[in-house]
Parts: structure tokens; C-alpha cells; sequence
């Protein structure tokens, strides 16, 4: 029989079913290339399509418009690699480009290429990170790039160890499940009941994390203080002192610290140094979350604002935050070597062997909580290779600059209003008050300006053209909060953003 | 100027930088396809050579080995692409290809390729699925396929409810924290300083997770109390009502019993109705963990191995074991709906604003304890869509019959002793007694057969023909674990398999 081209198989793709590929049918090689190659052209024009400024960050639609645009059902029978690809290209149509060059809405964004081929790659070799057995050459990339990440945080890669996380909640879940057991080791056998009672301290800006892993821990959401912060939105080091003094006398026992690097909302940097000052006064585990603002220790310029977090017990650090990897891509680091292994050991036999065939220190599977563990480091690894340190430093100085043209020129703007100042990272948060506000009496005007970034957004996204989040924060109605993290965005895409707000926001 | 053509640019990947792609050039399109394509040559390669019998499951290198064979360090100046096609070529070359025919090692394997489609597009679209906001489709999607996963677990839609994890161990850890929850709904808040001293229970040979969790969680892993199994491997029911009595009289507060539905190990179903019984009397939480063992649910001919199942309170399936998805691919049920909002929720004003311009209950991210959460689920819906129901039941039958061939064989081939006389899923345990131990005394037999597994696993390591997971359990010595899970492997790479360990172990 004589083999058949690219273009007749593509042509048959009607009759041809997933059971024709390679893996299930010998003969199935030329069926698999062609329809990955297809599968893979796809995917292509969708880049191309983010990157193309003409076309829209979103096709809105509400969810019951959605379901009726699109069929979702599993069905009986199998369907051809035909339907299957008309399904992929429906499904592409109808998300959101995060990587769009106007897409600010979150704190990630952007498509990098290089860490996408990355994850390309993850795919196509499917493993778990449990074992060197079966991840060898990745294990030992993630200690690579961890032990990088160790030394940019300032500490000592003898003494210290991390480990790569399902997000940045689990990397806060590890590090007061790491500083429970620094100080109460036998709680892992025993539990809460032979403890004191614990109590921790975050800023009230921090990440909802904190207390989550609280709730979960049973420590408890109640024993999860929240400090004050001032008007830069950083935790205040004297309310915190106090705060743990009247912890003390009320009979609770003071363990953890966190300390935010770039808060969620504002981008604030909580004060390191004094911080970490009141943990060795007090003997308390000092933490701090660097999820969203790790990225800047990249920057020999930048760094600085985390000064102090080389005293910090533990760290987490989501590279698929400002370092632009793709989802998920977080870490956890601790300053005591063996603590990840000591708290969070179960030595299933069946997993971590001792009497491998080769050094099993290099199995990573009883340092997590975690069994399977996902390949979250190729990616990562593949895309800081491609850059260098120096293209990071370019890119997130880039990244700065623009932030700060921003903020520059909606201070000049008329309309818009900054709820913070002169914000100090990549967050730029602000409202706009559309004319028939701008003369009311002040708690008026703020009474009325609640609703107006919700109808901003809801013609934003109905328009498609750019996305930018909100939300109130204290007695502060609705303002936007601008992420600036894509390097792809340019100051025109910024101005765009401006320009566009204001026209929505004409007859308001 | 005349554009380059295609093969001038790739000849220029010596002088070209990830800063050429379209999201720093604009005008860099060209280049950026060129590159993808190129990239997914080199994957094509792996994915034809993996599915080639001829070729070796792994290159086996010592972890000091490797460090020599492949250069790992983060640079100061950015590598050219073609540097990155080299050192992705390199990085392939040495993994252990988990999709080979040949390979038996864990839980997971096989490389289904839609599957791997679905995740190079969910590396294109990069989001994250906590809201309806930024993952329009892919929430629409996950409720769709968590819809058919609850009503094939046995429940009522109306009911129940579901979520996807970053791996099975993070879906128990759900599972404890609902029930927690549902009985002291109050320990979210104040911790478990107010509640009765909580246990849980949980077979011999269930998942270390179970543990891991009450470890996590502040109960301790000594009031996880391990209830023996019979010597299928299966929870003792009798065992399991006498552990609870008298944990209540020690004035314990049993809350949770998990029944595993597929051992790690042996691959055994515990009895589910007597133990959904003693549950019932005793009013105790039901958890099955079917992370493994679930997919059998899309077998007609064998899913009354789970049955019972539908008496749970919760449930943890992970498609990326039996339903062959790639890693990760979990899943959490809960027969409460609206449970794992308030066991979770903690309402962040930045992100979960309840004035948005949709129905916000299509938001999933208060619902999870993850803040960030991976699209897991485009890969398996297109895959499972590519399938069909008649897929799946032909593809894990085809699974359940490979594994009587391979245990009808070996029990006919000299050398061969099975652990587990008539295993009962896709778990196939066995030792293999080379000739120079088969006449000795029993006891003195078992004790250097201790040694021979590892000896032979460390061989089949250095040949890199195939790969099968060894562990010692209970008092007796190393003994293989074959799994099968890979629908490309056949009776002939069983055959396989068979032959090469009776090679190796000729000498032994």
C-alpha cells in the first residue's frame, strides 16, 4: 500500500480517531505527527492573534450565553480528530488572552515563549518529581535553580533548601507547618492537644493564605492577628510588637511572622529589617511571602526594597509572578537544611527506598507534603537561560519604568485619582471619577464612586479592548488596581488603557 | 527589506535571542514560529522514538555522572536559541520515558497524546481557574466533567459538589478538612483548642497522604489510628468498628474513616459497603480514596469493585492514574454541596467581589484552598471528548485483561512466586527467585530474596530496557510491583519483561 501524504491524511481526519495514533496503533506515526502539527498550527495563530494589538483580551460573554455557544458534554462515542480540533479552536476563541499586551488584571500576565516551549516539553515527558528514579535530570535542575534562587535571597546554600510548590498558599502552608515543627516537633505525632496555643501575625494587607493555612492547621483564624498597616499599606513594626505582648499575657503562644514583599492589592514591602528584629527579640519564626515580589531580588537596581529578607527563617517566591513563568510556578525556601524533610517525612516504603541503586538524597518525595509532584522547573529554567540575569534585571526594570510613567501620567490626567500616592512597586492603584462626580462633596462623590469601577469594568469587558481589576480595600469604595507585568506592554498600550476608561466612562 | 525565509531565519538561531520573539519584537513573528516549530520537532522526535520498542526506556547515570554530562548553571548573558534547542535536546535525551511501552514503575504512564495536546494549549492559554472572570470557558468546562465524574461516582448532582487539586494527597487533605469542618464547624475559626481530641482512621496499606494530613492538620499521625488488612490487602471492617469503640472509651473523637479504593501497593479495594455501615453507626465521615482506583468507574464490567461508593461523604479520584491523563489531573468530591465554600471561603475582597458584572457563582476560587489554581482540566476533557464512555471502558478493560495474561504467565514461569495470589486490580506483585535460591529452606529463602529485588532493579536500570518498581512490605522481603497502565503496552511487552528479568538474574 502506498503510504499516504501530509495533505490526504489531514484530509481524513474525519474518519481518524485518537485510537490512530502511535501509542495505540503501530502504524500511526504519520497520523500523530500530522495531527500535532496541526493541533500545534493552532496554537500558533493564537499567539499570534494575543500579540496583535488589533485584536480583542476577551470575547465576553455571561455563562449561560457561553454554554449555548459551545458544547461541553462527554459523549458516548469517540469523536473524530476533526471535531476534536474544531473543540480546541472554540475553546480558544472564547478565553481570556492573559497574555495579551493589555491584559492587567492580574499579578501574572504574558505569554513568554521560551518558558511555553518549556511547558510544551513538561507535557511531552510526563513525570512526577518524587524520585531521581524516574525525574533524574530534573532533579537536578530544580536544585540548580534552587540553590540560584538561594543565593539572590542572601543566604547561605549550606544551611538552607527549598522546594517547589502548587502555589504560593501551599509554599505559606509549608512555611508555618515548617516553623510548627522547628518549635513544637511532637506536635506532628501528637497533635494541637500537648501545645500551647499558638498564635500567629500577618499584615492586613497580606495574602488571605496566611489564614487559611491557619484554618487548616487548627490553629485557628482567630489566632491569625492581623496587624495594621500605615498609609503605604505596610505592616506597622510598634503595632506588631504590642500586639505580641498582649498575646503573651493573654496566655497564647507567639510562633510565626509573616511579612509580605509586594502586598496583593497595593504592592507594598512591609519593613523587613525591623520586622525581623521583633521575631529574634521574641524568638517568633520569621516568614516572608515574597510571592509577588521575589522577582525584584533580579534586579541589582530594585532589590533593595527587600532588604532584610536575608534574616528571614523562610521565604516563598512564585516565579509565576513577576519572573513571567507560566502557571504554576512556585517556591517554598527554608533556612535550616533537613527541616523540609524532618516535618514533613512519612516513609512509604514503597516510594523512597533506601537501598537504591543510587544516592537517594537526590529523591525529593519525602521533603514534600506532596506525593506526585508536578514538573513545574524545565519551564522555568529554559526561560531564565534564554535571558541570562541580565535580560531579567532589563525586563523588570522595564517593567518599573513603565509603572512609573503610568502613575506620572494619570497624576496629570484629568479625573484620575490615586488611592495610593506614589505606589512603590508594580501596582498602580486608582480610580476614576467621571465628570458628574468631580464637583460633588467629598463623601458624596465617594459614596457614588463605589459603583463606578464595576460599570467601568463591565464595559470593558463587554468592549473586550483591555482588562484591569477592582475592588474596595477598608472604607475605600471600588478603585482599580493596574498590574504591570507583561513585557510585552508598552507606554502606547498604557496610554491606550487612559484613554479608554475615559471614553467608557463619558456619560457616567 | 526582503524577508528572510523560513531556513534563513533557523540558520540564524545562532544570533538570535528569546528578545526576537513577538512579545519584545513586534516584529518578531517569523521568528517565534520558526522557533515553535523547530521546538516541536524535537518533541515529535521523542514522542516517535518513546513509542519505538527498540529504543531504551532510560539512560542510566549516576546523579554525579550527569551533573558531568549536562551543564545546568543560570548565566549572566542570555543563550541564543539555538544554545536552548541544544540544551533541550540534551535534557530529553536523558529523561526516563514514562510513556514507553515498556515502562511499569508507577501509578502513572503511557503519553496519551490528545492529552498532551490539551496541555500544550493550556501552556498557551495560561490562566488561572479562580474565576469566571479570567477562565471563562475552562470554568464551564471543569463543571461540566466534574458533573459526569459525580454522577458516575453514584451521587446526585443536586447534591454534591467538586474541585480539582494539585494531586491526590491535596484532595485527602480536602477531605479531612470538610469533615473537620462539618462537625466542628467552629475549629475554622478558633482552632482545635476547643474541640474534642479528633482521630482518624485508615487501612495499613492506604496512602501516606492520610497521614501526612492529620500531621498537617494538628491531629497528629498518632491519633490516625492503622486498621490492619486481610492478606488481600484489604481493610479488616471488624478491625476497624473495635478500633473505633475503643478509641471513643480512651475519649477520643473519631471523626473520619478512609477506605482506599486501589492500594498503592497491592492494588486492593477495602469493602466499602460494611465500611460505609460501620461509618453510618458510628456517625463518622466516609471518605473513599479512589485516587488509583477510580477510573474503573468507566468500566461497566468492573466498576462493582467500588461499589459503595456512593455511600461516601467524599471521594478523591485522580484521572492522571487510570484515566492515563497527563500529571497533574486530580479531583475532590463532596456529597454536601456548598461544603467546600464554607470550609474554604475567606472571602478576598480583591479578587471574589461579589458586585462583578456576571454571576459570580461561577467563580470557584473561595471554594478552594489553593488561591492560584492550574487549568488541569482542558487536557482531560479533550482527551476523555477524543475517547468517548466506549473508549475509556474498552481502553481500562483492555488494562484489566493484560494484567491476567501477565499473572497467568508467570505463575507458569519457574523463578516466578506472586506476593498476592490473585490480584484484583492492575497491581501485579511478584518476586523472582533466581535459581540459586530455589531449593533453599523457606525462611532462609525469604531473607536473600531481600536483596535480589534491588539487585535486579539496578541492572534493569543500567540496561534501560524497562523499569518496575520494587518495595518490602510488612515483614516480608522486596518484591516487585508491576503496573499496568499504559494502553500502548501489549502482551508481547510483557513477555517482555518477563524474559529480560530472568536474564538479568541469571547469574544472581
Amino acid at each position: 500500500m502506498k503510504e499516504m501524504s501530509e495533505e490526504e491524511i489531514r484530509k481524513g481526519f474525519d474518519h481518524l480517531y485518537s485510537t490512530d495514533f502511535i501509542t495505540t496503533n503501530p502504524n500511526g506515526w504519520k497520523e500523530t505527527e500530522v495531527f500535532l502539527k496541526e493541533f500545534t498550527e493552532i496554537l500558533l495563530s493564537y499567539i499570534k492573534q494575543e500579540n496583535d494589538r488589533t485584536s480583542k483580551v476577551l470575547e465576553f460573554h455571561h455563562p449561560d450565553e457561553m454554554l449555548r455557544l459551545i458544547d461541553l458534554h462527554i459523549p458516548e462515542k469517540a469523536m473524530s480528530l476533526e471535531k476534536i480540533l474544531q473543540c480546541c479552536k472554540d475553546v480558544l476563541k472564547l478565553c481570556v488572552k492573559t497574555g495579551h499586551p493589555r491584559f492587567f488584571n492580574q499579578n501574572f500576565g504574558g505569554l513568554d515563549i521560551m518558558c511555553m516551549a518549556g511547558e510544551w516539553a513538561t507535557a511531552t515527558t510526563n513525570t512526577s518529581m518524587y524520585t531521581y528514579e524516574i525525574a533524574p535530570v530534573f532533579s537536578l535542575i530544580e536544585k540548580e535553580v534552587l540553590g540560584k534562587m538561594i543565593s539572590l535571597i542572601g543566604w547561605n546554600l549550606e544551611e538552607s533548601e527549598g522546594i517547589f510548590t502548587p502555589g504560593g498558599t501551599m509554599a505559606n502552608l509549608y512555611a508555618l507547618n515548617c516553623s510548627r515543627y522547628h518549635f513544637f516537633p511532637s506536635c506532628k505525632e501528637n497533635g494541637l492537644s500537648y501545645a500551647p496555643k499558638l498564635c500567629c501575625f500577618t499584615s492586613k494587607y497580606s495574602h488571605y493564605s496566611i489564614k487559611a493555612s491557619s484554618a487548616i492547621m487548627g490553629i485557628g483564624t482567630n489566632n491569625c492577628f492581623i496587624i495594621p498597616a500605615d498609609k503605604y499599606g505596610k505592616m506597622i513594626p510598634e503595632a506588631l510588637e504590642k500586639k505580641i505582648i498582649e498575646c503573651k499575657e493573654n496566655g497564647l503562644y507567639p510562633f510565626f511572622v509573616n511579612a509580605t514583599a509586594g502586598t496583593t492589592v497595593y504592592g507594598a514591602f512591609d519593613p523587613l529589617n525591623e520586622i525581623a528584629n521583633i521575631c529574634k527579640k521574641y524568638h517568633i519564626w520569621f516568614h516572608v511571602d515574597a510571592a509577588w515580589g521575589g522577582g525584584l531580588l533580579l534586579s541589582p537596581e530594585f532589590r533593595w526594597k527587600l532588604q532584610g529578607i536575608e534574616k528571614a527563617n523562610s521565604v516563598t517566591w512564585n516565579p509565576h509572578k513577576l519572573m513571567g513563568s507560566l502557571l504554576q510556578c512556585s517556591s517554598f525556601f527554608v533556612r535550616q537544611k533537613g527541616l523540609l524533610l524532618k516535618t514533613n517525612q512519612m516513609s512509604a516504603s514503597y516510594l523512597y527506598q533506601q537501598d537504591k541503586p543510587y544516592d537517594v538524597n537526590y529523591d525529593t518525595g519525602d521533603r514534600s507534603f506532596q506525593c506526585g509532584r508536578r514538573n513545574d522547573i524545565l519551564k522555568l529554567w529554559l526561560m531564565w537561560r534564554s535571558k541570562g540575569m541580565e535580560g531579567y534585571r532589563t525586563q523588570i526594570n522595564k517593567l518599573m519604568d513603565l509603572a512609573k510613567y503610568f502613575t506620572k501620567k494619570i497624576k496629570k490626567t484629568e479625573g484620575y485619582e490615586m488611592v495610593i500616592d506614589d505606589p512603590e512597586f508594580l501596582n498602580i492603584c486608582f480610580w476614576y471619577v467621571p465628570k458628574s462626580l468631580r464637583n460633588l462633596p467629598k463623601e458624596e462623590k465617594m459614596e457614588r464612586l463605589g459603583i463606578i469601577a464595576p460599570k467601568i469594568k463591565g464595559k470593558m469587558m463587554e468592549r473586550g479592548t483591555t482588562m484591569v481589576g477592582y475592588q474596595p480595600n477598608d472604607d475605600m469604595p471600588n478603585f482599580f488596581r493596574l498590574i504591570i507585568n507583561n513585557p510585552a506592554t508598552t507606554k502606547e498600550d498604557l496610554d491606550f488603557l487612559i484613554q479608554e476608561i475615559i471614553d467608557i466612562a463619558t456619560d457616567m
